[in-house]
């Protein structure tokens, strides 16, 4: 049985222990009783039919014990990575974490030691900093410059910054929050930065598959002479609307690196879970996949309207979006404080955003805000940022 | 809505990717065809009824993104340590972790170093021995003896055996795969002996639940003077049948402890999933308790049944039981070799067991059976076992 996803349908999250609803008034002041979410990276849609039509399989079935183990969630990731990205990434490569997070933890716990520089282009997915000086590593800020509106690579300005302490370098591709694609020359460049300071490269790519139409994910794995020093991960999190799954992948051609890795997660009998496996075992299909390319259609409408909006409101600028539902937006040419520009969004729009510096350095006057919801809600969006930000008609 | 638990119904798991059935025939060479799975840890039953009322309304809710946290999970958990346990458990002292094994593996790498002696009292739950040893730390086995036909702690002896390399003891209490209860003096003698020792002790007590009817269970946790040098971990797993949801509960009263414990938790982000802590929380009620009591009567009945057919067979001989649902036979007086007792009860009685040198010294002889089936079939299973060691008659 499949259904047509109906993406305007608007669900009352609130009360269900969501973090992006529940969790907002306590993180941004934004009461929930009138106010909108566009912060948490989730979405307002519910699963695809396949994962639910799963879900309802299990607990009918009633049993939730000890499973064969994760070799079918292998087997379907092998295929979605071949038909959605021609990657013929092998099972026998692939492990499971508790998600992305846990899964950038693990590597740095594996390859890396105390006081270690792990390298960031910034702005970039918050977690990644936190993750890094939790296990008393140094984040090392590459800032990315704005180059014709999105944010380029100044491998020059990076080459004269590393000093030899950086081990690893963590790539978001496509960029969180920028919404970039990185083109093939650029993955090349970056592979050859990794090379030149020899680091490892993990190559965070859990929005591979949320991809605007037009545009093309290439993975790091695709591109020559990085194999031997690239750890992948990806995960159904974003795809699909599956977080609070904690169910990632971690891909890793390289045998002496797999088997590193392999010893660690065997030492600290990280496992998987039922419904993780599962639910990613059935998006990773045609239904799946189905789901997906309508997914990015509706998310497209929703830039557009959500771009027209807040580029029409002068010194706003939306960075132009070719993958994820985050738009970035720069705020820097209203002149006004990052304090002045969060009060307005929490206070007159009621919008609960994240703030730009929380992404590091090259944040400071962005806002991130995520437009996954039913259109409805994101043309209302623009109307509140519209008035909240009306004197600078 | 609650249904009355029906613990004799036979609900057929084959297929189902559940490792108990599924993996049998490849583990013991039983076909699930016509054999029977006493073997992996998990029941033949259903999750409680509130648990599964649980699941429908989340995949009807259809969204599983990220989540406002552990906290009701903890709150659940205390009320139930409190009401079922006498424990007053605080929530603030609570962790989860991707179940009990990941627990230890934690606590081994938060508290110890490459190298270091965990002492394990022997035979016991062989993952511990397997986690140990993924870690590079060194199994230290201290052999209880059978006395009056339970196994006993031998302090004595175990004192001598102590060189100063051990720096944790992992207890499993109740004991799996003996079935013990520890009394409160026993308790206080381990308490002792770690001390003396200067241990840190590791309370497994995820059996803690599956007390059968006349017995009671004692935490560690109240046994006085201990907390400053104890982990307890405990699990919805065992008592609900959620072993595949992969959650478990870490709970450390000592300040220093818990610091050292949240800290590297928190390097390694080892994450909780949704599905874990809303069964969890859903089963830590007062429905989920209704369904224990009702569970431990009917493995009460399975346990009768089964020591009545085994100890009639000339030769073998079931530990008295006093919780869990593991039944461990002896089948020393035989005179048998283990593999002559493993060809017949695989081959012959087409049963699928543990096999007891796998929990360790003092294991030799012995075989593991796990009696949480319907009714009939530890019937049929009395039966087979009875043919197949006919000749004993």
């Amino acid at each position: 049985m499949s259904t047509a996803p109906n993406f305007d349908q608007i669900i009352d999250r609130r009360g269900s222990g969501c973090a992006k609803w529940d969790a907002m008034e306590k993180f941004s002041g934004v009461a929930a009783e009138d106010g909108m979410a566009m912060w948490v990276a989730d979405m307002d849609f519910r699963s695809p039919q396949v994962v639910l039509d799963r879900g309802r399989e299990m607990v009918e079935h009633g049993f939730f014990g000890y499973t064969t183990g994760d070799g079918g969630l292998f087997d379907a990731a092998a295929w979605w990575m071949k038909a959605r990205h021609g990657w013929a990434a092998d099972p026998a490569h692939m492990f499971t974490t508790t998600g992305i997070v846990n899964a950038v933890a693990l590597c740095l716990d594996t390859y890396t030691q105390p006081g270690d520089g792990i390298v960031l282009f910034t702005p970039v997915y918050h977690a990644f900093a936190k993750t890094i000086l939790g296990a008393d590593r140094k984040v090392v800020e590459c800032v990315m410059p704005i180059e014709d509106g999105v944010y380029a690579l100044d491998f020059d300005a990076w080459d004269a910054q590393m000093d030899g302490s950086e081990k690893v370098l963590i790539l978001c591709s496509p960029h969180n929050p920028g919404g970039r694609i990185w083109s093939r020359a650029e993955l090349e460049a970056i592979a050859a930065f990794a090379k030149r300071h020899d680091l490892l490269l993990i190559s965070d790519e859990i929005h591979h598959d949320l991809i605007l139409p037009g545009q093309k994910h290439i993975p790091m794995n695709l591109i020559e002479g990085v194999t031997d020093r690239l750890v992948t991960l990806v995960a159904p999190s974003k795809t699909f609307n599956l977080a609070g799954l904690h169910t990632g992948l971690v891909i890793i051609e390289d045998d002496a690196l797999r088997a590193q890795f392999a010893r660690r997660k065997e030492a600290l009998r990280v496992s998987s879970n039922i419904f993780g496996v599962e639910f990613a075992t059935a998006a990773y299909s045609p239904a799946g996949a189905d789901w997906v390319d309508a997914l990015t259609d509706y998310l497209d409408g929703n830039r557009k309207v959500f771009d027209a909006g807040i580029n029409a409101i002068p010194g706003l600028r939306s960075m132009p979006m070719q993958a994820t539902y985050l738009s970035w937006v720069d705020f820097n040419a209203t002149g006004m404080t990052q304090d002045e520009i969060a009060r307005r969004i929490a206070e007159d729009a009621k919008i609960a955003v994240n703030d730009g510096p929380a992404f590091g350095t090259g944040g400071e006057g962005f806002m991130r805000f995520n437009i996954a919801m039913p259109r409805a809600q994101v043309e209302t969006a623009v109307d509140r940022m519209t008035k909240a930000f009306a004197d600078l008609q």
